[in-house]
């Protein structure tokens, strides 16, 4: 366990994505995005998974170097193409994207098709409740959930995330639409871990309690056909919506190569005064708070963990993960990066 | 039990809402809803609803008369005021209105306060979806609903729904975020069912699996947390943007008083043409429906219970609902209604 600096490991987040390719100025997204999401401790979903980014470069899954180009626009809705960029840069572009519509429609969509994964939704939006708007964001990956009285995988499990301003912090989502998600659930499985016998079944399509069972198994979408509904109508925003890829469509084949996303904003001053808004806002937290004594607000963990980093001023960084930070800064193409 | 014709209680339902003082447009738009969910088969929320709704004129929380009026607007985003009327004539009224500024700007977003229960989602996004655009409807009640951990209810259940179209019959999903919905617990209590452990507690805290026991104690959000975030977004985009009730605010203390429903729609040939897009929605239908043998798609069920219907070309109405609606025709301050 090494402690690195905050700043530390932004610059060198933005030296390594430019020795691999980048451009600076998505290199200094990616580390806002790396360092903020390592603040809220996300685990799987910070600094942990920028190695696998690096090896997706090296494996020509994601091209560093891509311009995000527009496909078609109709008044306060969008479509961009990512041309197999990084996920993260993808998706804050139709983030920002769906915050300038909302700025001048009230309400924003923008939608992007030849992504990849784009570690998780806190970022883009968190990114748009800091600009004051509602930001709402989905993504569509392959089939990884399946549905009680079927056979393996049918559809995405949908990862998605929302957050809208408040007086104090803002209210952040951020999910996915299986009970567990892999990652969580492979960490739990290596623990010898156990979960509710609903989540799922195992590879024979029996209940099992076993996490290891469940994820060599399949997971099942929260609340059944519910989960499964919403999840389909995320294809739909995300994969036709974008002219993208859907379900199991070529992981290899253009057009339908890669991850779609689908942000939407929403101006919370539009129908009323921001101060109205807010005060709204407020009231339907404090309320929440009022009727359940430590009831957790979707964001509470994030806050309260991105308070203690700031405090620290330094990040935790274990040996095995420094090592293959260090890697990928020796063995970048084009310079090379001073080791963590 | 007596078959009653499709086409006479429709007009049964237009006489009987005009006959409690409701305008002829409106009572027109009633009788739709509540023969086409009837068509449907949705049992609480279909006919057997009506007497409720005559009920609620009866007792003066829905104002028959009402007419909607404009709040506030800015660019594809708008608020209105149901002045408690029919929660169905609000719910369309915003829908109509999403769709229209969609057909403008490729996605429109509408949302009433002062409105009251408006059955079920899938007359107001069948309506989109009939229009060609994808629809999706959220409603805000009551607290009905509490989370893992905390004592009671917290949280309205959610209400919601979406359809979009396909080259074939759309896709339409109506639910309700806690695993089960009031009604159709009701039933299953009713009944002396069982229901699954994870569905809630009873009225002590303690788990059970009785659906009498859970009746009386409290519903959880499906995924928990997850589907208690997104009851807290309906929360945001149905009380706080239409500046009405959120949570337990005050039944009956004005400006929070009654309902909140928020309606979206996207246009569908916005950013591809009709075709292209039909192409793709029945792409999306088709591999779910080749990954899974008899996979449920959302409507499924509503679409053959619609056809069997329309078929039979009557409604088996049982003893008690006739004598209800009967009842409810002979007492019409306006008019006298013949009986069915």
């Amino acid at each position: 366990m090494k402690k690195i600096p905050i700043e530390t490991l932004r610059t060198f987040i933005t030296d390594l994505w430019t020795a691999w390719g980048g451009r600076r100025e998505d290199a200094a997204l990616l580390a806002d995005i790396y360092t903020g999401n390592s603040k809220r401790r996300m685990g799987h979903h910070d600094i942990h998974n920028l190695p696998q980014r690096i090896d997706a470069v090296k494996n020509g899954v994601i091209d560093p170097k891509a311009e995000i180009t527009p496909v078609a626009s109709y008044g306060a809705i969008e479509s961009w193409d990512g041309h197999s960029g990084a996920g993260e840069i993808s998706a804050m572009h139709i983030m920002k994207r769906a915050c300038d519509l909302a700025e001048e429609h009230g309400i924003g969509f923008a939608t992007v098709r030849h992504s990849n994964h784009y570690l998780s939704s806190a970022p883009y939006v968190c990114y748009a409740a800091d600009r004051g708007f509602v930001g709402l964001i989905l993504a569509k990956a392959g089939p990884t959930m399946g549905m009680p009285g079927q056979k393996g995988n049918l559809i995405g499990q949908s990862p998605m995330g929302y957050a809208f301003p408040t007086g104090l912090d803002p209210v952040m989502l951020d999910i996915c639409l299986a009970y567990i998600a892999y990652e969580p659930l492979k960490l739990l499985a290596d623990a010898g871990g156990s979960v509710p016998i609903h989540y799922g079944v195992d590879r024979d399509g029996n209940p099992t309690t076993s996490a290891a069972e469940l994820l060599a198994g399949t997971k099942y979408p929260i609340g059944e056909h519910k989960g499964f509904g919403l999840a389909l109508l995320s294809e739909l925003l995300t994969g036709v919506f974008s002219y993208g890829a859907i379900l199991d469509e070529g992981e290899n084949d253009r057009p339908y190569r890669g991850m779609t996303h689908t942000a939407i904003a929403l101006k919370t001053d539009a129908l009323m005064d921001r101060e109205t808004y807010r005060n709204r806002a407020d009231e339907l937290v404090k309320r929440l708070r009022a009727r359940g004594e430590g009831l957790h607000i979707p964001g509470d963990g994030s806050w309260e963990a991105e308070r203690k980093t700031e405090e620290a001023g330094v990040f935790q960084i274990e040996d095995d993960l420094l090592e293959k930070l260090n890697d990928c800064a020796k063995n970048a193409p084009y310079f090379t990066v001073p080791v963590l």
